[in-house]
């Protein structure tokens, strides 16, 4: 049966997502012959009831796709916070552009709120999880991850070269919000001394102690602390308390960094602070990325065609699945657990991960 | 208790087994204080009873560990085939060294053979499946295939513009022994028109009406043709059988390009081959990788702290598990399933993944 | 003045192609409002007197301009050899589509004949040098080279850890056609321990001196050979001839692994073979090839303005030039000369570059 | 004659630096069988009289010589002032540690004190010119500015994506202290919107103007903003003074893009700082600086050979020149002339590059 159906992109941009419109709109048209409509700026776009058809791309440009391996995405996206307050509107753009069902690619955030316009709208839904943030509950991959991971490792080994050259204590922030994947994975694959995360709680005296440690032991005089950008602020009675407010007005990195050079005046330590920022989210996807999205953005047409709605296709156990986003949402975003492997992992080969 | 243990690497080499080596060597010194012996050249070194003592690096090089990043095995490798022709001095080895238990890194051929030699000589083995193949079963990762697939996503990507440039079929030929996995994953992250690989049977009718159809459908003038190292011969009926065998001895890549020379040759295509080789077994190992292998490293260092031995560790649903060598043994090298779902997948985006 | 000026992209492609294109689009509608005219295929475009209007790209794709990072040439281009047996009606072209000028982007072979053409017709040729060989005279940069040897560095790197892995003898061919640059280059960053090229004669023998020399005096049980697929057979008294001219058809790369392994039979070395081939060609432009392509675009424009015609815009001595076309034709392709710095550096680095 | 030479490495890390020293101490040691002395922390090490012996790398690490890919330096460096408070014993320290000559890799700032030292002292000093802020005079390259340049290119491309899909103006602040060489190498190689660089007056009224500009005529919604770290803050009298020192104090990434937004509130820009900060020093050398530092290194150990001291080696029209220390000294810290080739070429390119 033809079909007509929407694809949109939510929240933060990451690699891949390209990747999935492409796949989308290959499966959709390839196979089924359905119209795709692009809806740009998610629901703003919804909301003044935009849209575009979209078709293969790699026309031009001697037929090279370009939607392969340019990060962000083609369909725009917003971060704003008023969808809710227009949302009579919004939902009933679904029926006016009329949709057969609509195709989100969002994190925790995005798809809680699409979540809930499509129940009271009465759409017909299917979420494709991305986030570099890794914190979308009941799916072992998210689009945009590995990307992030690989550009922080990439980042992580310019500085331990430049920390080695000058003795420096390098304190790298990174994103993840309110949740420490990212810096967990990439601090751990990329060589960090500590790793501070929202989740373990930690102590300025033990990030120092870690860095005397290592000069002391192994005659290491740098270090790399990778700091998550929703650590909370160390629980350390020997730092005033406005003091650390203060400084936590620049940032996890730089309150650390000032934390570390308050903690041990007498040691002079040359402490740096690296703020990676918006180079995370960009970059050219992973293979593995490339392929989670492709493979997720075929589920999705399936579960369409299959007229199966209210699911988010996840990745589990070595295989694409399909939940109910009902489930997602009540469980993310998911927090890096207690006993998380990883975090062993990281403890085994010396590095800080908190006091836990 | 203080234990003596060996280390050793074996089969072709691939990124992220010096990161297994000093995951190991890291949990094993720091957590256990336990001595570890390098092997050198697997089977070989044991046989030659050879062993060095192995120590955290990063003490020279300012404290730069280059064991995260760098690819290959200082441990060194080999590929030979008489090892069970020496099997009661190797056997012997184990005790003369007077080790308590092997952590051996190997793909399935290595690991059979380990695993026999494990039983016959009552040695306490622990394996770590590397492969850029991925054909060892009951794990969804080996350490050595994301980066490999990265590093054809990458060749692909550089293939794709030059074949663009001067409207040519591009036949790259990569690795995979008797399976396909790595040829499928890469093909379609790197966005192949065709994907030629052992499980699946495929004609070079098939290879060039996907050429065709490209340039008709949609003004396409080149194409990328993936094919596994180990994909069949094509049955087509319509190329003599000694031309098969003749063209044969160059390599599939070659192979495959001839018979679509030779299917049409009104068209006079302009068809090349690139052969990968050896390149897709080197790089920098990519994140997943390096985590794969320090987290593996990690818990073969627990497995022979509980002294559960005869294991081999695996990733799957999510997080590492171990389970009995000998199943993986006999159920390796796994081929791609029929109803894989990246051959569904690849079909859906419009390659040719056989006639299947 | 306003112009109708015609571009086109000639013999093998490289990357930074689109770079000049873009940087010569942009310069000629933005300052002097120009109509650009893509002539697709070189001659063959011309022949056939085809052209597209060029506009300045990224007006879709979020206005992201593909142009700069993509390798290749949106423009296509051909390597045939018959365009002088349509020399008339290809010169009639130039008046046919009523040009004021033409830019042509190619290497030395492209330029000598299109500068034929341009004498006979009384075109307004303005050249743009590119090629990965390095070969043009009179300039210090190409287009596309410097990518190039950045590639065949990363290939090097890879190929170095599974030569190490292994003690294997690693033979690299490497192109640059008739010239022994790109090797030369290549193999100095790279880390080679011989580079074999065509201007500086060589022997199996020394070769294999170097190769033992590593080992005894080293302990170096690998090695890197780097061979330019120009580089001449070895006049080794010691191989039949009849062997060098059987093994020669399988290129320079697989020759000089056979002479190796036949020179000295008793090391049973294990020698294996590499050759780059098209990835050379591909990849995304290195910044100095970004760099180099937008100042040559600009330059060339420059000179249309002017109506300066018949010359090559040149990079000499930290800056852009131009020199008559006549003058680098009877002078390219320009080879390695005896007395090159980077032959000395090489063989005040230890690196076998042939007997000389 | 035998020699016994010391090498140290001064001021802020590039990559290329270990290139250097590998080749210095290669061909000093396999040529003339020189005894080769690594100071650590250029005059530090003087002044404590510490050195090492260094030998050719690679022996251990089965041969895989790590400082060919290796960013920093081994020797360590740094970035003290009070040098010049204890010349005398620094001055002594050439004699006391019995050297015959001294290579100094440096930039203009480390080169004039070693300099003047060496005058005051009477070494025999040979200078290597490195920096990623291609500042040093009378050489057309100096070693870590191509490896940079490519980095904030890469860095450009992952940001433009983002800001892309985000509709975002991004302001980007790279390195280059008071020299704006590093944002006009980047900004143009990486597609930069404006470039805003300490030799050239610029104003918010031009930035906002283009940035207008690609909206009404092209209908792109973002913008990238390279400003170099040393750009001086804008004559612009719409903006307070006292606004302008307050948010000068955040570096001039946060002061450019508050300034753009305080120029036009009306539009609502949303514009974010990415601040690339010590990943610029970090990386693999690229291609171009393993061969610059490793012809650099020949050429100055050839100088010493020669006993011809008082010289940089320098790269001038193509090759590797040498010229007095003095000359340079007095001519560094080299601005980006006005009549600019680069600055001419991005003019064109449509950047805005200052109201000149």
């Amino acid at each position: 049966m033809q079909k007509r159906i929407g694809i949109l992109t939510s929240g933060g941009d990451c690699p891949g997502l390209n990747c999935a419109i492409r796949a989308v709109v290959s499966h959709a048209k390839l196979q089924h012959d359905w119209e795709v409509l692009g809806i740009p700026y998610a629901t703003q776009g919804l909301l003044e009831r935009k849209a575009t058809l979209l078709n293969l791309h790699g026309l031009d440009l001697r037929g090279i796709d370009p939607l392969l391996s340019m990060g962000g995405t083609i369909l725009g996206s917003i971060n704003k916070g008023d969808t809710l307050a227009h949302a009579s509107e919004i939902i009933a753009s679904y029926r006016a552009l009329a949709l057969d069902a609509l195709i989100a690619i969002g994190g925790d955030g995005s798809l809680a709120i699409l979540h809930q316009l499509a129940c009271q709208g009465n759409w017909n839904l299917i979420a494709i999880p991305k986030t570099i943030d890794n914190d979308v509950a009941l799916t072992e991959r998210a689009i945009g991850f590995d990307t992030a991971v690989n550009t922080i490792v990439d980042a992580l080994n310019r500085l331990t070269f430049t920390a080695a050259s000058h003795d420096r204590v390098m304190v790298v922030e990174v994103m993840g919000r309110t949740a420490g994947h990212l810096a967990l994975h990439a601090g751990i694959a990329g060589g960090a001394d500590c790793i501070l995360i929202p989740e373990i709680p930690y102590s300025i005296g033990g990030v120092c102690h870690q860095i005397s440690q290592l000069r002391d032991r192994w005659g290491r005089k740098f270090a790399i602390v990778v700091v998550a950008e929703g650590a909370k602020t160390a629980n350390d009675s020997s730092i005033a308390e406005t003091q650390n407010l203060a400084s936590l007005e620049c940032g996890m990195g730089q309150y650390i960094a000032n934390q570390i050079k308050l903690y041990n005046l007498a040691d002079r330590l040359d402490v740096r602070v690296s703020i990676l920022g918006h180079i995370q989210r960009g970059g050219i996807p992973s293979a593995l990325d490339r392929l989670t999205a492709t493979a997720f953005g075929k589920a999705a047409v399936d579960l369409i065609a299959r007229e199966q709605y209210g699911q988010m296709v996840a990745w589990q156990n070595g295989r694409v699945v399909d939940i109910p986003i009902a489930n997602v949402v009540t469980r993310s975003p998911l927090p890096v657990a207690p006993d998380n492997y990883l975090v062993q992992t990281a403890r085994c080969m010396g590095i800080y991960v908190g006091d836990g």
